[in-house]
């Protein structure tokens, strides 16, 4: 099969790659119908050393089973499904909880062994508690919203939650990628009231505006901290989304939370080190919380608005490439011309 | 009147200073009947700069009102009172959100032109919203627990609830300090039924099983991480309460806590920069939480068992000194011969 592989940081190529097969009794192996680059795909595109090349890419996508290992139950082949980006046995004492990132059972694909998204086929790990069958046929127009639900969605509905956003907040969020607009879509769905987006891509922060945002601050750094402490009486919001995962974001983050907020964080951290000490959040109470999503805890919960067309998750693409184009998809994103890539099969 | 200064490190002295005056027409004038001091006053006691000297220390009391400012209603002179460490208008909407640690008008005591509680008197700011009256005499014998209340106790009881345990929880402490041995207490009080504290020495430890400790670790560092994992099946446990400020506590706080769980920090930071990255707080999905106490906002929570003698947060003290033998006091605490030293007047 054909498949999206990263050599090194810029060198990123689709070529040929083993057909996956079912290894052990819990796999399935499923022919991609969908798939996307995310932004956390541009972070390695950015910075992986040669050494720790070649590596598989991607992680979201919507397929039909092809094969199913001897211990699959519940999943037949030909059926329409969504993974999320994580695999995960969804029984663990952690998957019963909501936490599928931390399955002891679980992993990431594109790692150990497990092929990437990108391509043409992927062998799905603990795939029963894994994929979750879709009720459409594969040229349904709902596809890039259900799409979604693999990982950008369902991320930014993490932040949403993680913060404890509630009716009649007052959110920001920022980032202005696609988990960062679907963190505005998801704050608002759990009621909040005014939801201040800082990103400086007007094409995006119009988009954001769609999914809810009520303001929206494209100045950066202290700049754009002072203009939120300004539409907010000085005090700054209680619950901050951060989808960038940038020191920069964390320190803006830091600026505009108020006190005894919470900081919650989705975008994947750049950096180990971060100022926590008195100046800066335990001084005020300020909560830091927030992790890779466990997306497979929010499917059922996100699906019925989804099918319904109550929200449109799926407006986050704004480009269709082919798998063989998957490299200039990179480029796009990287280059801003792209808000989110999908590759249809 | 007679006051303690601490002048550089390790350089703290009784002597004499102005009488404490009524200055804003919300103050109150307080004479100490009972002060201590704090885990938190050996941090500048080991590191401060001269450059940074002469300060006023101490900032936990119990004492009589003796005069009152002319906005201030509701106290009376001759009222036996206890005071949060910090003071705060209890009105405004940080206050009426029980985080008085960030009100406007609040503030701490020895900084800012206000006096230490190391001392005869002390000027109070916001009397009427920072001062609890007490239901005793001046020479009950729940003192001792009550002047918890202006600290350590509540102090714990924020580490708790920040954490959120809740019934049938299972929670680690870590510091055998009085706020690490009420934090157990508090997270006895809310339910928790495990409780595992990480401390060495063994009078203190003792203590925090009297308090309701289940089990406990003498051991540091990456011998007390796996020593806590064995307790719990490798998992850690959910809440972690950090009751000590420095990095190494710091790091076995994020070598012991569950994934999907929460540290929550009482300790004031010793440093600003910690790891948060994926490879500690961000991949486990790790919360983050604490500051400095509200404990105004626990006074009236935590009263009534304190005085039908429910619980004995006192027993932190062991041992008593006069105003003139506060250096004694410091040093004692400095070499662990003393857990909490009470000034008594």
């Amino acid at each position: 099969m054909r498949a999206t592989i990263l050599h090194e940081a810029g060198d990123v190529r689709v070529e040929d790659a083993p057909d996956p097969v079912i290894e052990q009794p819990t796999d399935a192996v499923v022919r991609t119908v969908r798939s996307c680059v995310c932004g956390s795909d541009l972070h390695p595109f950015h910075s992986l050393p040669a050494a720790d090349g070649p590596t598989p890419m991607g992680h979201e996508f919507i397929g039909v089973v092809e094969e199913l290992g001897s211990e699959v139950t519940g999943l037949n082949r030909g059926d329409l499904v969504v993974s999320p980006f994580a695999f995960a046995d969804n029984t663990c004492e952690y998957c019963r909880e909501g936490l599928h990132t931390s399955c002891p059972k679980g992993g990431w694909y594109g790692a150990g062994g497990i092929g990437g998204a990108q391509a043409e086929a992927v062998r799905v790990p603990q795939a029963q508690g894994t994929l979750v069958k879709l009720p459409t046929g594969v040229d349904s127009a709902l596809l890039p919203s259900l799409l979604t639900l693999a990982d950008v969605y369902g991320t930014g509905y993490h932040a949403a939650k993680q913060a404890r956003v509630r009716e009649g907040d007052t959110v920001t969020v920022i980032g202005d990628g696609a988990v960062g607009l679907l963190a505005v879509l998801s704050a608002k769905q759990l009621g909040a009231e005014r939801i201040i987006l800082m990103g400086r891509h007007k094409d995006r922060t119009d988009l954001g505006r769609f999914f809810g945002a009520t303001d929206v601050i494209a100045e950066r750094g202290e700049e754009g901290i002072a203009k939120l402490r300004d539409l907010t009486g000085g005090h700054g919001t209680r619950a901050v989304l951060e989808a960038v995962g940038h020191m920069p974001a964390y320190e803006m983050a830091v600026g505009v939370v108020r006190p005894g907020g919470v900081i919650s964080r989705v975008g994947v951290p750049q950096y180990e080190d971060a100022p926590v000490g008195f100046g800066s959040l335990f001084g005020p109470n300020i909560t830091l919380t927030g992790g890779p999503a466990p997306v497979r805890a929010y499917i059922d919960e996100l699906l019925p608005a989804v099918l319904d067309g109550a929200v449109d998750p799926g407006r986050v693409f704004d480009r269709t490439v082919s798998l063989e184009e998957v490299p200039d998809g990179y480029r796009a994103m990287d280059r801003r011309e792209a808000l989110k890539v999908m590759i249809a099969f």
